[in-house]
């Protein structure tokens, strides 16, 4: 997918060092019909990764320099506790942030999937946010800020869905395919705040 | 709105008995931010609700009878333990997610809608969910069907905003307003789950 994976800093998908989830591959399936996702919206998010695929710098560049950084309960996440940037925890998260958008669209849903978004969720907690890049910063992501945040990432998608030239109505079915993931996905993060600790303070 | 709430069922918007929430009118402020929810998503949420207005029990039916009663994980959370149907629990609380759409477009997002969307949360988990219905069924609805029935709800309404003849552009700007206060309001959802003792388990 895109490039070497082990190349990206801290990506460990499909590693053995992830843990397996709780959900199991017939537990998703019943998340995906709650969430009405079928074969059709896999299909378009294949179509969706093909026209992303050449984009996930710039979306990526998109959401953390034009709108996080603006937003200071949002910007701490990724600075040290007194306000600083820390540029290569930046570069580092940055990188699986593009890998993460290519996983949604291209990677099939299985085990190593459900594993992996449960590897996610527990990297905004307090169980192992900053662990795998080794630096001082926030010590969790309440699990508000992901749920909101998730609605600009899903309007501000759009448009680079538009460019290569797809119809309208293609491109309307990716980015339903693209909604009703990341919603399937937010299910599966809940889970790790859940049963953090701390889960109260979390939210 | 619509019609005198105080026939609604169990509605108990903005009464002394709705508790006051744990989060305030800042602190959505700042989820607002978060979510990228701006004044005009307001208004095409006041348009969206002029729109959707004659529509609701059509809405609500169609994600009743259409779709939740077609899934039995999602349909046994209005049936009673042994699967039978509670016709009186379903008008009752269909009547309540009628006026959840048209609260969600017309009611200013002040202290005693945050109230209720807590409220709304709590009624969802074991601490209050069939109390306010006097029924015996499930215990709980896991935080994770509740998120992942939105994408089925904000695929839906889509058709329904279209009705009233407006452009394609007003549709578009009222659905992304819609899907942007659905994840606000899941945002305040969670927190009552993660308050909840059984948390882990209702995940």
């Amino acid at each position: 997918m895109r490039r070497g994976t082990e190349e990206i800093p801290g990506y460990s998908y499909g590693l053995a060092e992830v843990a397996r989830s709780t959900v199991s591959v017939e537990q998703l399936a019943e998340l995906k019909v709650s969430a009405g996702f079928t074969e059709e919206d896999e299909r378009y998010l294949r179509l969706a990764g093909q026209v992303l695929g050449d984009q996930v710098e710039q979306v990526v560049h998109h959401w953390r320099n034009d709108i996080i950084a603006s937003i200071p309960s949002l910007a701490r996440h990724s600075r040290t506790p007194e306000g600083e940037a820390i540029p290569a925890y930046l570069e580092r998260s940055n990188a699986r942030f593009c890998q993460w958008i290519l996983d949604t669209c291209l990677r099939p849903y299985d085990q190593d999937w459900i594993n992996y978004q449960q590897e996610i969720g527990l990297r905004h907690t307090s169980l192992k946010k900053n662990e795998v890049d080794g630096v001082r910063s926030s010590p969790y992501v309440p699990m508000r800020d992901v749920i909101a945040f998730t609605a600009v990432m899903n309007k501000t998608i759009k448009p680079y869905l538009t460019s290569n030239g797809n119809s309208a109505d293609e491109v309307e079915k990716m980015h339903t395919a693209w909604c009703k993931s990341i919603q399937i996905q937010m299910a599966l993060w809940v889970g790790p705040y859940a049963d953090t600790k701390q889960a109260p303070k979390e939210w």
